[in-house]
């Protein structure tokens, strides 16, 4: 039976679309990872996304004030390079929240081991 | 720049949309932390899902043969019972190590804190 103090325990409303879609999930953690940002054919090649479905994306995540997109050259070449706003670290930080409280209200059960354990710095 | 070694290291091919779109990740989490199963009703509640929506991912996951649907009695009124099949436990936990891996490796970043530590049992 639920616990009647938290009717919604399972909703998860803090796993928003824009965030939460996988394409955008994997553009987001390879951006939060590489804090100086990343060429836009280093990203296709590190998400394994097309040349158009990484454009759509990048696109929806600049609407979102998310990734900032600077066109410039590396050498002679042009490059374009994708990088996360600080809002949109925070943001993704926040999301990233969520989906730990996913994996331990899942891993409430007796049957699922409860494999995460969480170690917030002292703040 | 990547990581020569793992060319597509953020494509997160195991983030399976059966599992990942929110609301079936709602009711997948509800279930797996009830393992008697769940009516309907407290199933609803817990994901904040209207009868209409529950209904037809409840329907996509029993084709997907993670959910398995009871149509029984609780008094005399009539009740239906959820609850994740043997195989649906197990893949759900193989997609919860999938997210497990997400926020790890978002978490290489310098700037975001690697809040999450992994225990394994010993086995």
């Amino acid at each position: 039976m639920p616990n009647e103090n938290e009717p919604a325990a399972f909703a998860f409303h803090g796993l928003q679309r824009v965030f939460h879609e996988r394409s955008r999930l994997s553009i987001l953690s390879s951006l939060a990872a590489h804090p100086a940002g990343l060429a836009f054919n280093d990203l296709k090649q590190l998400c394994d996304l097309t040349d158009g479905n990484l454009s759509r994306q990048i696109q929806m995540l600049q609407e979102e004030l998310l990734v900032d997109v600077n066109k410039g050259y590396h050498g002679k070449r042009p490059q374009t390079v994708c990088k996360l706003t600080d809002d949109g670290r925070a943001r993704f930080l926040a999301y990233l929240g969520e989906l730990e409280r996913v994996i331990r209200t899942a891993a409430k059960s007796q049957d699922v081991p409860a494999r995460i354990v969480q170690t917030r710095p002292t703040a």
